[in-house]
């Protein structure tokens, strides 16, 4: 790869010009290897989030963080592969129940996840509840379960765009973490690397999302369909509502048992309802749309996907669930109708009380979480329960209690409540 | 110093918000402790760089480098001090008759000044070429100095804006030295911390200059002369032509050669003018202008006070300037007149003989440089010699010859030639 000078490639940004593909391929080897150091590239990407990348830029910025490391290559398995990616809501366990579901309907489920940091959970942190379940795959284990079961969600190992670690870590600590080109590269590459055959993403919008607003969120969502698209990946957005978290919990336990609730065929709607338009994304974008995965929720076949899911990654998925030590109730003040639930104050007091980490090196708390009892729409009683926090740690409970103290509305009796759509739009 | 989080700090530029004198001061001290990191403060300075700073923030980012070490206090001086900084040129050697014509007219001039890097020379790097000068002066030898003497040019200690040292050399790798916010500050803190009364800036504009418009260089003299005054220094910018190098000579021992001529009441009419108008400048800034500078060139003292300067500082200034071991000269291929010498060419020509240097450890020849024989202007006849190029390794002619290959025009015999004016626009 030709050698380049690392002020001229910061430079060239900075000048509101267009990088190549050899001073990308460049700079991204180079600062893996060290020869960029930290400091340059925060600069170049601080010139990148101010004066952005135009498309064919940002599939190179891709390529080249794929060409970091391995790339997983599922074409010879016995099923097509199909994946999902949230970029992170509050209640947001869409993928238990999902990918079983997805399995049980003959795709196989490839997910590499992550860990959660700040008010949204992470989905192997929510698995890491059940009894026995480990995270870490070798990429021949993953194959095998994929082979045997049909889905598998765990860990992405340390062989895939590690220029996209690096430089993760580099954004978190340097403001530079609100760039679309480069969240968008960092997704896709490692989608793209984990070797999923099909993607659909769930970019979420509002007070509990990444994305607060649609206008972005869309942005978001047509630089990843077009990564994706340009990579050979078969890509598919939604944009979801956010401002209201799902379900009736937050917590990683808590997430578990409603998963398996949605799984048994019952569960609360809007996680049916998501779930089901993920599945017929999923499905359609791997070619398999003749199957309706609505029938495998009543005929126990998800259910089955999810049990073999869970032991084959040592989990016992009928050992009951850990709970918190210390629970408190919030009530209704008055009678009316909650009409707000605001996603991100439910997630802010989730993670306070010990559901999510502040650091990546913090424990989680398996037990401890948000309960809602109502949902906006709902009419409520004084004295009925609103909102049960539970944390094994119950000094937390003041500054959970002061996040959910302006995250929710009761308005006066008969007051109506429009529900906004779950899913907002669709970008392919 | 109330605490802040550097990534809030970082995002309110990012955001083209505006940092209040409280971000700003915990920035830089935190930076200056290694606190903030320098992946950071290089995210910080490309925001600063794309998103600007108002008057208000760089006065307090330049208050803030000042604080970061010690400042220099000549007021129980027995003369008043004034200074020049330019902002370098090529065949800039106007310190070196200046600082001694100043102190001849009674005004002190504590200079400290730098080395050079790229292809415009260093002040201490000419006057090395003196046989047995040093650059280094304690504070307590420099105030001798400035009273015996009434001038002195030496090397800016540790500890003045120590936070600039870092921010410089961090800046100079990350593409972002060219913030008019970031060079106003790093040159004003310098010269504040440095304790001068009165300061002449010289603003070079042209292609061997780093503003190469006059736009973009009276930006920053406007913004220089507002952090002298708001500081208390006496603060007059020059706009100076640098499309064209100064007098006949770019290297280190040519220059003093060149500028003992000045002071001997001889020497090229461009460098007498400026020298001039700077010393007129400095002096009225320093509240003395009832001498006339040009008499101290015409009667001795100037070239008296250039001897003792020298002498202070160790250096013999009878004593003969040592010179390069190889020259070439390159003669005029044709009748003409010399309508254009390209400062940057002439000044990467030196650069590349030896005279600077590519990295601040290189060390630099005394002898090595150019001489141009003719001026923009002059007549020149077919073999008549147009420059001599000196060095003590000759390998390097080749790329010198090439750097002055397309700097000069020599025009058909008659050509009309208008010289722009020296002294393009005055700031106050």
């Amino acid at each position: 790869m030709a050698e380049h000078d690392v002020v001229e490639v910061i430079a060239t940004k900075r000048d509101r010009g267009t990088l190549t593909t050899g001073q990308i391929d460049w700079v991204i080897d180079a600062y893996t290897r060290g020869e960029v150091a930290d400091e340059q590239m925060s600069a170049l990407a601080m010139a990148i989030l101010l004066n952005g990348m135009d498309r064919a830029e940002i599939s190179a910025w891709t390529a080249a963080m794929i060409a970091s490391g391995e790339r997983l290559d599922f074409s010879g398995l016995s099923r097509a592969t199909t994946d999902k990616h949230s970029t992170g809501g509050v209640g947001d366990k869409i993928t238990l129940p999902l990918a079983p579901l997805v399995a049980a309907c003959g795709v196989a489920v490839p997910q590499l996840s992550g860990r959660g940091l700040g008010h949204t959970g992470g989905t192997l942190d929510k698995l890491e509840s059940i009894p026995g379940w480990r995270a870490a795959l070798s990429n021949d284990e993953l194959r095998a379960q994929l082979d045997e079961v049909g889905a598998a969600v765990c860990a992405a190992g340390d062989g895939l765009a590690p220029a996209d670690r690096k430089l993760y870590a580099l954004r978190d600590v340097t403001g530079t973490v609100e760039a679309i080109p480069l969240i968008a590269s960092s997704i896709m590459s490692k989608k793209i690397a984990e070797g999923t055959g099909a993607l659909v993403l769930d970019v979420k919008v509002g007070s509990g999302a990444f994305m607060k607003d649609a206008d972005r969120a869309r942005e978001l969502a047509e630089v990843m369909v077009g990564l994706g698209t340009d990579a050979g990946v078969r890509t598919v957005a939604l944009l979801t509502d956010m401002s209201t978290p799902l379900g009736h919990t937050a917590g990683n336990a808590l997430e578990v048992a409603e998963s398996v609730d949605v799984l048994a065929g019952g569960g609360p709607a809007d996680v049916v309802e998501l779930t089901l338009a993920l599945a017929r994304e999923m499905l359609a974008a791997a070619g398999h749309d003749a199957v309706d995965p609505a029938d495998k929720l009543v005929d126990g076949s998800a259910m089955d996907a999810w049990r073999r899911m869970i032991r084959a990654q040592g989990g016992d998925p009928e050992a009951p669930l850990p709970t918190a030590r210390e629970s408190h109730v919030v009530t209704a003040e008055r009678d009316g109708v909650l009409t707000r639930l605001d996603a991100l104050s439910v997630g802010t007091a989730a993670w306070r009380l010990g559901a999510g980490r502040a650091r990546k090196e913090d424990p989680v708390q398996a037990g401890a979480g948000v309960r809602w009892h109502a949902r906006p729409g709902d009419r409520v009683a004084v004295g009925d329960p609103l909102f049960t926090l539970s944390t094994d740690t119950p000094e937390r409970f003041d500054r959970a209690l002061a996040a959910l103290e302006d995250g929710y509305t009761v308005s006066a009796p008969g007051t109506a409540y429009a529900a906004p759509p779950l899913v907002i739009d669709r970008v392919s």
